[in-house]
């Protein structure tokens, strides 16, 4: 997607340790327009995959969900990183350890919002180590559901993630595509 | 807003303690259309109010106030509740306590991301004691930028939550006012 592409050169800030800071218009700030842009071309990729149900984890992933299941006219489900008191039973749980943040948290998702049969598009923000996503996959599966694919905003190709879930049969597309973060600048694949 | 009244009584769930459990189109689940339809409103109830910033507290916020975002043609930011790796200086940082939680949780903003003259609309998915609305009016302060308004999704007004906003001077529309949850029954203002 070339005005992702375009925003990620212009304002992705690379950090230390392959970390891509895209604070701007992304996980922090949010550029509405283009997370839009990203729905639709989410509802492209995968409008012809019979998507019942789109999945995200909180709470960068929220964004371009919400914009893929407006374009798609489907419910989104978003997984919580943590209990709430509203949340204490009848719950899918997975752990995911995440790399940037270094630290192991449960990925839950209500019961009743996942039934089999149901043919779930998994959307995330970053692709790295593909932990997050095979969480989301492990919820999906527990549930008798079916992955109809995993959509991603930015994918580190020079990480395993992506090996990782093809291995497993997914389907991935991503909207941006990086090869390197070497000497502090960003290589697209 | 008629339609989320139609979806709060059809789906709403009263729960112990005064806890409205709307986990099937707003914070769990995601009714992406109902959301745009949000959106619109709030464009229309702030679209006078001279608004150059939207800003929201993840993660429940998130999806009504992109949506505002996308029809206002404006940026959003979304509060962090805690600090992420990437995110370590230059914050604004707010204590905000959690009725609904039982917990205090710190909500930050990247300073780079609110400027003086900033005029900033405040969207949240509930409103109850008013404690996270607080904290973000304080950040906006902090910033020297000023609150356009608060736009919030369900407003339990049977809690001092609007009463403390608008006697600070805030504007506060919310889309949905509950006067009580009564004998396990949602009743509107």
């Amino acid at each position: 997607m070339e005005l992702l592409k375009e925003k990620i050169r212009q304002e992705g800030i690379v950090l230390a340790g392959g970390v891509l800071k895209v604070d701007t218009f992304l996980n922090h700030q949010v550029d509405a327009g283009l997370m839009m842009e990203m729905g639709q071309a989410f509802a492209e990729l995968f409008g012809e995959a019979g998507v019942t149900k789109i999945m995200t984890v909180e709470s960068s992933g929220i964004a371009p969900a919400v914009m893929a299941a407006y374009r798609m006219g489907l419910p989104m489900v978003f997984a919580r990183k943590r209990k709430s008191l509203t949340m204490q039973t009848d719950l899918y749980t997975e752990k995911v350890y995440s790399y940037t943040k270094q630290e192991e948290s449960e990925v839950t998702v209500s019961k009743k919002f996942l039934e089999q049969g149901d043919r779930v598009l998994i959307i995330d923000d970053f692709l790295a180590n593909g932990e997050a996503a095979l969480g989301m996959a492990r919820i999906v599966q527990q549930a008798g559901a079916e992955v109809a694919g995993i959509g991603i905003v930015i994918e580190k190709s020079f990480q395993a993630g992506r090996g990782k879930l093809i291995e497993q049969g997914y389907r991935v597309e991503s909207l941006a595509r990086i090869a390197s973060l070497d000497d502090g600048k960003v290589t697209f694949v």
